[in-house]
């Protein structure tokens, strides 16, 4: 049995792992922390984990986090970063679900989230959590970044492309995405009352979203060359899901090929990305609440469009660190993530 | 022209009374006030208004309200009360959109609001501001105490049975009432974000709601005669709409009329009661942006049920507070207010 | 392992079965069947369950259902009795979730549903696929008739009140309730559109439902005396989710006893009715897509007022059809079935 | 006063059309047909209009519609072409609302409406029905092909750049829009109930859609040279509201003038178009049930995006046909149109 211990469990990333995790067979569930919250039941939080999950939140410095195997952040950026090295030092592997770990560059983190990034001599041995491309590397891990939900959409919708390389103008990528509203967290703002953002449709950060810079270091890395990425967020009044439409310009090596078939092949094997047969398209529901990812690719002379789902609480965040968690432990990279998506 | 202001002006019952007295071509707008956001432009915050409200919201203390013919006040419950001697002293009439002059009992108010009742001496005068029953004091009036959103579908849907009096069972009242989130306000809150309160469905207040005194009184007044009401509000996940579902139990009186007609007749000239054929059924987007309220009648046996609706925000707070101006200053009530309602 | 058939397995409840089953470690899918969609992949129909369930569905003709050791019926009112008698023959066991044996009456059957019951002789040995009233004769049934959704909610709301008796007031119980749109099936329909029923709420059925005979007819059978109901059904616009909001009024023997406590023990060891803290209250999503039904009991003098919240397609049909399955199997009936409502 | 026919007004366009002429002080509606719903009152069909349309459907036969000033055709494809022949010759002048003359070539047509164009001859005098671009055309025009919702955004979120010329690679433009589901027509379809499009987003006709030609027809002409969009349409769960999320590749011209400026330059005197300050943002909410356009100008390097609301019901259908009719009829354009958004 793996002991977990989660920091932070009051927000959507916290309730979707709590879910996930009071379902995998292989986990204990020690402690999660809330400072706010000490002593309150989870359950009395959140009913639906009535019978599910019995333990008390409960304050950081009582949570004897040191005696776990591994702790999931689930909690604002910069808080794991604090952390990071006690824990470490304790031998307690750690998994963050918000951004401390994922940028390489500390001065594009401090531009993006507005604080001193206090951890920089742990980021060469954070490992990026997208199990599709790091698995060995997180088999050792001790500490991993877990991904931002754009950024798994926009690179497992581009990997297959930017691997084989040649394939298209990486000077010219557009990926045009739309969240659920669940991805701005549970905090009280006015912009997602379902009086605002209901019944509604708009754009954000068209000027700059964090995600942005942790998209293009991971697609140059993939590819070996630079990257220009046109990226455009919008809010679906919805509460669940992810679904971006990426539109890249192919080559003449790539119109040479059959697309559809590279990514066939790239993620035949892989137990959470499912490219769709030819014509089909995917929707959000198709994923909801499931560890899913689908892709659709849409060939047509020199234009390729892609359109990738996903639950964005669920392989966009918890499903994708429980998955993560499995592959450092040496687990099959499904335990606990068999659920089957919910529609309708 | 009715010079008008508006304290407050930055809640959904404010915008509201915007889009309508925007459109009303006796009023003149004069101010909007709101001390937070004193010298933006109202059409900042609320775009839906650009081209139509040319106002700034200004500091109360620069918006010289005194010049007004009325002043509207769209704010949390205590403001208006704070302000109204000096306001009335300066001859402008007052329409309190929040609860400071709906309830005659002070101590009832403090109980239910929380709050002293620092202007008692007013109440004598403030004419509670449901058009049906009270437009002859209204002509007169100087100040109104609007009624809240639950407490007009009620007592329009129980009139005319108490005002005829001996037809029901008034000790055993039920209403179970459907609100729409704009109910809550334009709040920062977590129970109304779209993640919370979208698809989902709940009751609240079981134990006790503001509204609940408030109707008890009125139609204490109406009935001449004690009133039991079990009264319990409940959360839709929908932007706008009210919709009350009453039951009562007939008297053998009540059994030997026929109670559509007796609706019929009661509201056969008010421009803004609809009462259905007899076997149709409401919905709330047949009202929705309109200031119209429409009931249904079922008669069967002893029981009698009526399906009330109204758009919570409309005939539920800033469109009757139109109404009660229009009717206060001898404008036909309907002035302003033919806006028909928004399907789909 | 338990071989299962399904007939008509191309609407909510059907689709709600499969994720269901698919997941059920016990079961082995031998069939589903559906003239219309012979051949079709089930899943190229409902793309969530992509790489869970391979089967296609098949011509009624070619299923092989005999070979079954249960079937579920997830059809049309009238399907199920047409085949019952040839698949009892060949000792295959019935779950059917439409209403065909769900009542003992044939004329009020034919009333309600507009056609001949061609199969009474079978009715006086279906069993009423409610488990927490009806296991033991689960344990042997042959045939059962899986409860509707309304009277699943308003049997266990009531239940523990009527088993003890004399409680309440029989003849004036109150069930105002309320059904998210997948109740109404996966059927092209003008009034489910999401242009008609969303941003919107309603009631139906006022003047008669389906539901109502099933629900006096069972309740009276617990009770042992006659029940007068009144029962309006509202349609809310999410898409799975039933809130039932049930007023009955206390006898002195009734106020005079802890409601709350009759409820908590009634239910301390069922799985799948979690009876909330006092001044807890519930919402509908605390249960989605889990089989969990959970109940709130406010007391207040002579006025008991219960609220029942369930996922219409889960212990409203499917989830109950699966826990009936296990009763009847022998199988802990929470097998197949601990999926914790997904939250947001 | 215009004497004022409409063909097929049960759908949304229909309605809408309704709401609108209702309010229009220069309109008299003489009739109104539908086949199908021959004798039922308008407001027994659309209870919004209770009060306010006094009408019922009327076969065509009976319509008289050769009495009317204009004809509104809010019918599926191929309805206008077959009766505007006899119309025009009775001196009627007609709107169509549907496709049948938006294209001028019927082979384009026949194509994506699957059936054959039989009034051709008068392709050559119909006017498309864009005010801000052919409005002196519509002062005389006997026949109008009132524009495609979709049409309308991209063409009018283009409309500055190609009339210039020079400014954008004109072989490199995408066009990503989401619409509300409103946008598919009140039809009894599967893919459109709440519970399928519901807590759902999805692109479909990624293969082709019917407005692709339409849009490129129109943008060739304004721009004199050959275009090649890619256009991908998604559907958004929500009722009403259109979002165009347009990407185009600035020249060295383009990149050295300031765009935002030319656009708030072209739109100046436009009552609906409006150009948003720079970095403000348009939601679909903001321009929810009246007949306004909003632009947002976003210039970055090379890149600009431009992102376009409108009511896909008013300015992209009804509101468009009123707002041509008043242009026909010498009335100002805004005449009937004044209505303001309703937010929230």
């Amino acid at each position: 049995m793996i002991k977990v211990g989660i920091v932070g469990g009051t927000g959507y990333t916290g309730v979707e792992l709590l879910r996930l995790l009071a379902g995998h067979h292989q986990v204990q569930l020690q402690a999660i922390t809330s400072r706010k919250e000490d002593g309150v039941a989870v359950a009395d939080m959140f009913p639906s984990l009535r019978g599910h999950v019995d333990l008390a939140f409960s304050s950081p410095d009582k949570a004897a986090l040191d005696r776990c195997d591994v702790v999931f952040f689930a909690t604002p950026h910069g808080v794991a970063m604090a952390q990071a090295r006690e824990l470490l030092a304790a031998g307690v592997r750690i998994i963050d679900l918000a951004a401390d770990f994922r940028l390489q560059d500390t001065a594009v983190f401090e531009q993006w989230y507005g604080m001193p990034h206090t951890c920089p001599e742990l980021l060469s041995e954070a490992v990026y959590g997208l199990p599709e491309i790091h698995r060995h590397a997180l088999a050792k891990a001790r500490l991993v970044g877990n991904p931002g939900c754009y950024p798994t959409t926009v690179q497992l919708g581009l990997l297959p492309l930017l691997e084989k390389g040649g394939l298209i103008d990486t000077q010219h990528i557009i990926a045009d995405c739309k969240s659920g509203v669940s991805g701005a967290g549970r905090k009280a703002e006015l912009p997602y009352l379902l009086t605002e953002a209901g019944d509604n449709f708009k754009a954000y950060g068209v000027k700059g979203h964090r995600h942005h810079p942790e998209i293009v270091e991971q697609l140059q890395k993939i590819a070996g060359v630079p990257i220009h990425l046109t990226f455009v967020p919008h809010l679906v009044p919805m509460i669940r899901g992810m679904f971006s439409t990426l539109y890249v310009t192919l080559t003449d090596a790539g119109q040479a090929i059959d697309c559809h078939a590279l990514y066939a092949d790239r993620y035949a094997n892989e137990p959470f990305v499912d490219v769709l047969p030819k014509g089909m398209l995917p929707d959000t529901r198709s994923v909801r609440a499931s560890n899913m990812l689908r892709i659709a690719v849409h060939q047509q002379g020199q234009q390729l469009i892609l359109l990738v789902v996903q639950d964005n609480l669920t392989k966009g965040a918890a499903g994708q660190a429980v998955q993560v968690m499995n592959a450092m432990f040496g687990l099959p990279e499904t335990t606990g993530l068999t659920g089957i998506a919910v529609l309708p």
